[in-house]
């Protein structure tokens, strides 16, 4: 069976500060008629920023939706036809203050696919020197440094859990 | 700097299917005023099912916010007060038609924190027997087997792209 779901008629129900949340009336592969709730996203990438082979930078950050601190590797929201990798950069040294040498690519996850099409492009730094840390005016963080065995202990034990850090170790 | 943003006024934009959108005036961590976007969802659960040591089962699910078929952990949202290990053995079962002798925590991943509150519980399964396979009426899978040695290429390649899937591997 053809897995297909055909839009019928999609209707957008609130545009937000970035996002815009859509209800989509669609054909379900048996013929019947299904209906998606989606959020519709820009786009992001995230950093990995090696300090040596064995440590890198993470971000402290409030995030309200979750009410708690967070751990993760730095990251932020794609502008309007931003290039992915130049995000990363732009976003690696807002939050840390680092720039990179290096900058490379390791993959693109789709973070939350049963309802939004946000896609979070990836990447790994090397070879850091010091440029200019300057959040936006909302965004408050602080840099915390930790070798990878300590980040995987941290998974395992549940003291990191933003899914974008976690997978990108996959691509090590 | 204490990093913490308190609610000043929570407006319901919103109720969808499932999700919820809200909109949010905060005190930031300066004392001016900010706003988050951010979707209320009610938390999900997703299992690996393991075959035998090296083999898992994925299943392949089109994804309307993304326009395209997909390979997934079999996944799905909490009902209300749900426990989620029952959760996860339910959707074991009414996506692969398997049931599992055994059935562990890995650990519980924030899928998008930065605008939605989403957690989604991981768990490993082995020693699977029959059961019977039951969707949702609007749900459409196909069931396809694959080993961890295929699944970590297919990461890398860029076949998959599930963050809940790629996740989960870090806990094994």
């Amino acid at each position: 069976m053809e897995l297909y779901e055909k839009t019928i008629t999609e209707t957008i129900i609130h545009k937000g500060n970035f996002m815009t949340y859509i209800n989509v009336d669609v054909e379900l592969p048996d013929g019947k008629i299904g209906n998606r709730d989606i959020i519709k996203h820009p786009g992001a990438c995230a950093i990995i920023p090696f300090i040596d082979n064995q440590t890198v930078i993470l971000v402290k950050q409030f995030r309200k939706a979750l009410e708690k601190n967070i751990l993760e590797i730095p990251a932020g929201k794609l502008e309007k036809g931003e290039d992915p990798k130049l995000c990363a950069i732009r976003e690696l040294e807002e939050e840390t203050g680092y720039r990179a040498e290096n900058v490379t690519f390791l993959g693109t996850i789709a973070t939350a696919p049963g309802f939004c099409d946000e896609l979070i492009h990836l990447y790994k730094a090397t070879g850091l020197f010091q440029g200019e840390k300057s959040l936006d005016e909302d965004e408050f963080t602080e840099v915390k440094i930790f070798t990878i065995e300590e980040i995987k202990s941290m998974i395992k034990n549940g003291e990191i859990i933003d899914t974008k850090t976690i997978s990108s170790l996959m691509y090590l």
